[in-house]
């Protein structure tokens, strides 16, 4: 099987991780029968400073005729807020890319770096978090900015809380969960009122699935009191944000965590959740897993191979056991510094 | 002293808990020169069954004429969403309670009850939340409601920033804290960058106090894994309340946090943070403690007796030796079941 990867390496420790991401691959096709041919597609902050676009019409279009991408991490210090990772939601946007699917799984070797008591974490955290990628107050629609007053608008609309709400029910169907959670703020927001609304009536043909709710603040909470208990979260855009680095955090370090943005059957694109981390870039101390698993990510949910994206993910675990990078070292505190720096992405 | 302090109740637990609450004034007058005087002021769910509305007129209008407000909780089960919670909405806009203050200490014989592990505790976990209270989505202003597209407005004014800024710097200043912390989302929204600016500005004048950013996933990642170094956060409503939550739990229930709904100088309303949990309501199992720290928080930031607050402080440290309630037993999984109970609030 032949299949073309766009590269959207980035900044920082962004081309680090891709490249670690591209060995998997190589491996795969010498054990299967996958093809895979590798497409370079600029993006991110140099690449603004450079030409003055973060994501260059060039590379856009090249992404769209590939099967699926590999993103590593933009961002660099020194430019506008946002002027890099606006890139991220134009390609969330401009590929249509519904789903942002986070799975949240504690390694049984890295218990001891979740930050929870033993009794928080017990049979271990497995969940996934499953984020509307395009609307709510990343659409981006009507803001208003003058001196003394900036209006954000927050927009929902029916198409786009109902492809989600089934893709998460589909997912939850599949997985075997016996209950979903959605999170919302329905005491306050009308947008989470018809949220709730669409989110019932759609559960009603998966009556075998429990379907509970949780305001935005309690689920923050949640987390940290029975993560354990959680399957699979579905949520809007802002709210998936918030929760899935929080969730992230429970399994060791952000450097775990992979990510799909996902359109089923169309181009998606697979990225770490973790950022660029400047600081430690070109040092080979980055933690390539995220990145590893986003691979594994992206032969299950792009090219539907269950078979494959397990041989990965035990390949992480053994690894795990024979050796870690300095984010997730047994002692915790030794590396502070690092720590804090292989996973500020977010602090301004 | 005379002060006239309204009380509002409220449904399930509030009632409950408000009462431990007058006990302590009761206390505080024969050891003081306080003389309290008490004024009902109903309002919430069952008043909203009862009469047609969540806040009758005249409980307003009394509670404009008091020194404080002393609220207990709000919601009953079966009421339409946010039906009987637009109350407390309508007192923080109504009486422009600008400022929530939302003190997260643990106390050292609840170390056992906090959810992370030492190493993430430290010398211990005692920061302030200041969020803004009447803006963002809060405002609730140009809501677009149709059948396939909903809006909610997210707007912030310069007045607004500005005032629980400078509130938030002087707060930090009082408290000799060495490090300030803003939440925001200025890689997104234009409302988070006007805000940041302000902050920056105001900044300016407090070069004394570090002053940091963080972006508000990053943030809710960051109370789990440096909890013990953050002193006083300044952020916008909503995250305000996604963060206090989080924080809530780390100090090992709910029913332990207090709050204030403050606009220095003017009268002033005072709640614990945990709901009304109808379901555990006339059982005398509620965790009190909020309250009493709520009745703390009044006595200090409304009437400036910094004194009395630090004895009502210690009598709930010392109580805390002689017995526990059930949501903060040792034991945690004897009790998953009411703990669950007792700090529902927020579940759809
Ligand atoms: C970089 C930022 C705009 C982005 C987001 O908010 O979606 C990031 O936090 C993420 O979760 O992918
Ligand atoms: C009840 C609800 C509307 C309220 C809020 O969102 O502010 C509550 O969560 C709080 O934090 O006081």
């Amino acid at each position: 099987m032949k299949k073309k990867i766009a590269l959207a390496r980035g900044d920082g420790i962004g081309p680090e991780v891709v490249a670690e991401g591209i060995k998997i691959m190589k491996t795969l096709q010498k054990y299967s029968d996958y093809q895979f041919e590798f497409v370079e597609t600029p993006l991110g902050g140099q690449v603004l400073i450079d030409t003055g676009t973060n994501l260059p019409q060039k590379s856009f279009d090249q992404m769209k005729k590939c099967d699926a991408i590999l993103f590593g991490a933009i961002g660099l210090p020194n430019l506008p807020l946002g002027a890099a990772e606006s890139a991220i939601s134009k390609l969330r946007q401009g590929l249509d890319l519904y789903v942002n699917l986070r799975p949240i799984k504690l390694y049984e070797s890295l218990r001891d770096k979740c930050p929870l008591k033993e009794e928080y974490i017990q049979n271990g955290i497995d969940m996934t978090i499953i984020r509307e990628n395009t609307e709510g107050l990343y659409a981006k629609i009507g803001t208003e900015v003058s001196d003394n007053k900036v209006i954000n608008k927050m927009i929902y609309t029916r198409n786009s809380v109902e492809r989600i709400i089934k893709y998460a029910f589909e997912y939850a169907k599949k997985k075997g969960n016996s209950e979903i959670i959605s999170v919302d703020k329905a005491n306050l927001l009308e947008c989470s009122q018809f949220w709730r609304e669409i989110y019932l009536e759609i559960g009603k043909k998966y009556q075998d699935i429990k379907q509970t709710n949780f305001y935005i603040d309690a689920f923050c909470q949640w987390l940290i009191r029975r993560p354990y208990s959680v399957q699979t979260v579905v949520t809007e855009n802002m709210f998936g944000d918030i929760i899935s680095d929080e969730a992230a955090y429970l399994i060791g370090s952000l450097g775990m965590a992979a990510s799909g943005n996902i359109n089923p059957g169309k181009v998606s694109m697979y990225e770490p959740i973790h950022g660029s981390a400047p600081d430690i870039a070109g040092k080979d101390i980055a933690n390539p897993i995220g990145t590893i698993l986003s691979v594994k990510l992206m032969i299950e949910e792009s090219f539907g191979e269950k078979f494959y994206g397990d041989l990965i993910e035990n390949a992480v675990e053994l690894s795990l056991e024979q050796g870690r990078t300095i984010d997730i070292l047994p002692k915790n505190d030794l590396n502070q510094g690092k720590l804090k720096t292989l996973t500020t992405n977010g602090m301004g």
